[in-house]
């Protein structure tokens, strides 16, 4: 699929299969590659901060080749009363996570760090997701039969949990299955027309 | 794919592919069949009582057998500045809807109606949908490439249009898709448990 405007090749470093389908459904002329980060940050950080200073130490931890495209990388996280929620370990930390995210609401921020040759650019979006209240048996079956242990928060907006229990995002929708595309979108016109 | 909780099956009447997806990614025994409405409403209803007169009254202009089994029928509807905008007819209409919403927020009303048996219920959600300012440029891409003739305003949230202009949702985002599945999901549960 095309684009209405012209853009550079773009090289994506996430394994999210979320955000891949994403730039490739957009219709990006997108390389895809893995890149293994270490998730740790300084404990003074909040909320935003730890969302776009993981995004850009993934950039930054990026060796590879990028000359003439422009290079994305991204990390969600999960806050819920100003505790950061990762992803969970195991079926245990998935429940604790799920159980004190029924019946609240909770912020989403993803963080996204792109870098076009000597030039970067730093943001980040947050949305918030309102949950009802969810049965133990609701949150044992959504753990047992999608396994959310990829994503964080342990819940994926786009399967089972997201369609059952969600009453209410406000924001970005795509922020919360893992990147702000249209943000993004805009971010990078204006990123590249300042590179001219 | 199981659900965490037994329901009897259902016979969702739309011709929606949305609708269908959601009500089979759900995990609902569904069984899905055309219905062919006409959606003209009387011209005093307002918003939210137009969205629940044409799930009404496509509920009842099915001729099926559905014993034993709930009947479901919905229609999305989008409303900007109090006026409905259905289905375009044409590019031309598609054109002058999008400009329209461009820039701008509107509303989104999914009705639904539910047979069982002899009893019914009825309800809508709403959803607040904002766009950012779209070029012709983009109108005439997103049309052309898109083609969106079956969609109530002329667009899709869950493609091109929705990932790279919607700039905030608020309220439930599969409610824009076309079906408020969260909604849904709690009003089944009380009105098979009313009826016992």
């Amino acid at each position: 699929m095309l684009l209405p405007e012209a853009f550079p090749g773009i090289i994506l470093a996430s394994r999210s299969p979320r955000r891949r389908t994403l730039f490739s459904e957009t219709g990006f002329d997108v390389s895809i590659c893995d890149l293994d980060a270490d998730e740790s940050f300084p404990a003074h950080l909040k909320d935003a901060e730890v969302a776009e200073y993981l995004a850009w130490k993934k950039a930054h931890s990026f060796h590879g080749d990028y000359s003439g495209r422009v290079l994305v990388c991204a990390d969600t996280i999960v806050v819920h009363e100003h505790k950061v929620l990762n992803k969970p370990v195991d079926e245990t930390e998935a429940f604790s996570m799920l159980s004190r995210l029924s019946g609240s609401e909770h912020r989403v921020f993803t963080g996204v760090c792109m870098k076009y040759g000597e030039r970067e650019r730093v943001f980040h979006e947050v949305t918030e997701v309102h949950f009802r209240s969810m049965s133990e048996q609701e949150i044992r079956f959504y753990i047992s039969n999608f396994k959310p242990f990829d994503k964080a928060g342990s819940y994926g907006i786009q399967d089972w949990l997201g369609y059952t229990c969600v009453t209410r995002v406000n924001g970005c929708f795509y922020n919360v299955m893992g990147f702000p595309m249209s943000r993004f979108y805009r971010e990078l016109k204006e990123f590249l027309s300042d590179a001219q």
